[in-house]
């Protein structure tokens, strides 16, 4: 199928997808769980071709290690469907509603919003992954997945349609997008067809799509994270929160990127928390002032506080006060997660109201913010962007809405 | 000044709007109002000089009307500024909140986007209008008007700054954003500093927006809205809406665009409903089967059907059913407000349930879906959009929001 004849299949997949119950949907996730558990064999030989294929390319090792599946990974991505099936359907839900004057009656509902592209990187648990929160939220999914996958992506989808046509759900509630970059061009300008785009990976997919798309976007991911220790923090837990933010899973985007403490408190603080850094693994790349506290510590480039590491890295800075760490977090900030840790509540809320992120922490750690932890218990991404959903995503940040309007005749005078 | 040293001025007073008590804001629209009524001879002065120029130009009258300002236009735009500060803010609200297991406590609040960009076209009144929107929703303004309307807009935002500082807030909340369409082009370029754009005008400046932009769009006002008369519809009251819906106020977006006639009731329906629509100088350009009810229907285009007249003109058709009817409207609707009058309870759950549009309307006239007879109060325009804002969009829909996620030392195991 090329890319028209999936979008128009999907667009007629999603009125149908539309009115489903949530007991239809769950047990198409249940179907889809079991289809997938009974191809795991064809899919890790699949993904085993995939890994042979990007390490003959010479891809390296921290991406060939996002690429492969094991058992482990696959019954990973079969209860990820089943977990979505126990959440509750959003779909339906009334958000707000009112009377006019004349007594028509306006009710705000939560619909799907139809048909969800996803474009992502190799790793192939998301196609399972995004397919399933799609389903759970109403959306049928044209799942852009990378070439590098692309063995492995045919088989889960393929098996995650069988399930859906098990069930008497329309298969083409679910896509993968094959063919070159021309297609994927195709994908973000199908405006009228495809209604979202969702990139989920490093900062030059997302930028690709936030420029070639005519289709709105929701932007994800990308968290520069600061971690500001103020004056009257309480240093245990400062470090403590900063060990945890920077170092408890390097990779992830609510991570800590960069450490600024306040000058008061760089005498008391810094030798403690470099120590423990350093213990931890963690290269300090610092301004003079941090280097003064450590030989460990290497000198921090200007362009370095811009910098997502994603790895045991983080860069420093020792501050005049708080606000001028506002506005280091201003120029440098992703608008992910920005922490400060302090004793001081009007510090607190100074830096709240100050900090223009989806996710202001005060003496907690920014590895928090995440679906899961939230409590949305699926997680299509993060939003680093203030249009339609900001933050962690799950299931109703999957929906639009519409108004409901009833009256008995009722005519505007 | 130039657009980016105007978007970098946006940007830093944006900052400042953003904490802005709502007695502030309110103190600072009513200095606008003051501000603009002050200047009311050199705004309609001003304005005269456009409307020449139009007029000299060879613009047809319809525009002309849209650019010309009277002295009531003015009242009208000065009154449009004190009653947004009568409104509540959104500012601040508290979304939800709970706690996680280990106690962290989670609050979504809402807070302004920052920086928006209103792109539009003649009408004067809408820089005003805008200004005091984003203002009062925490928000600085890029404010991209015609150039048909520079002078009569330039007095207004001269004016609106005066009131603005006259009160010490940073007049850099308000900007009028001068210079040819290279101009346009680096406003819908400015991710980064512009959060969101707002194209408000035709389908032709909209898709331009769409098409041109890596800003977040949300667009705004196309409506083709139909009306089907479903087979048990009161016929009385299914006229009385009929007319309200297409010829209260034709120029609209909220107005009706095309019939859709249940063949069942046809005979009944049709002859007083195009006798009414005749009276009330309304040209109905329909399908065979309506044509045979009347001399005076001309025969519809195809195309027709997809025609938002916004003219005392309307599409008809005679459908076999509901479910032709819901057909009609998926292939034609721009997804504004979409109507059915019916006396039957599952067939108006069906429409509700199938039709995907801002608003689906039961027994009431498409007029309804309007920010004002929401009660909103104060309207931006009507999204027609699934992401973000759908709808009617007022004070609330200007608005963002961010997690503020506060603990005593929590970190994540």
């Amino acid at each position: 199928m090329n890319f028209q004849t999936q979008a128009v299949a999907a667009r007629g997949a999603s009125l149908e997808l539309s009115t489903l119950t949530r007991k239809a949907k769950d047990a198409a996730l249940h179907a889809m769980a079991d289809a997938l558990a009974a191809v795991e064999a064809d899919l890790l030989a699949a993904n085993a071709e995939d890994v042979a294929a990007a390490r003959a390319a010479g891809t390296e090792e921290s991406l060939i290690d996002r690429l492969a599946l094991s058992a482990a990974r696959v019954a990973g991505m079969v209860q990820g469907l089943r977990d979505l099936a126990a959440l509750p359907d959003p779909v339906g839900d009334v958000i707000r509603g009112w009377r006019l004057a004349g007594g028509v009656k306006v009710t705000q509902v939560r619909v799907p919003f139809g048909v969800i592209g996803i474009i992502y990187e190799s790793r192939p648990n998301v196609t399972a992954d995004a397919a399933g929160i799609c389903l759970k939220s109403g959306n049928a999914a044209l799942l852009r997945g990378s070439s590098a996958a692309l063995h492995s992506n045919r088989v889960t989808v393929a098996a995650l349609r069988r399930g859906l046509e098990s069930v008497g759900v329309s298969p083409d509630a679910v896509h993968l997008v094959e063919g070159g970059r021309d297609v994927t061009g195709e994908l973000m300008r199908a405006r009228g067809l495809v209604d979202v785009l969702i990139p989920r990976g490093g900062a030059g997919l997302i930028r690709a799509v936030v420029d070639g798309s005519t289709v709105p976007v929701i932007e994800t991911g990308t968290g520069n994270c600061h971690i500001f220790v103020d004056a009257s923090a309480d240093l245990d837990s400062a470090v403590a929160i900063l060990l945890n933010a920077k170092a408890q899973r390097p990779s992830v985007c609510n991570a800590a990127e960069t450490l600024l403490v306040h000058r008061d408190v760089a005498d008391a603080f810094l030798p403690t928390a470099l120590a423990a850094l350093a213990e931890a693994g963690v290269t300090v790349h610092g301004d003079e002032a941090t280097a003064g506290f450590s030989d460990a510590v290497v000198p921090a480039r200007d362009d370095e506080y811009d910098a997502e590491y994603l790895t045991l890295d983080l860069a420093a800075r020792v501050v005049g006060g708080i606000d001028e760490a506002i506005e280091h977090i201003r120029r440098h900030t992703t608008g992910h997660s920005e922490t400060i840790v302090t004793g001081d509540r009007r510090a607190a809320d100074h830096f709240i109201a100050s900090v223009d992120a989806a996710a202001v922490l005060v003496n907690a750690s920014s590895r928090f913010v995440d679906g899961g932890e939230f409590g949305f218990g699926a997680e299509i991404g993060i939003s680093t962007q203030k249009l339609h959903a900001r933050g962690p995503m799950g299931l109703q940040e999957m929906t639009s809405y519409k108004y409901i309007v009833e009256g008995d005749g009722q005519i505007r005078s």
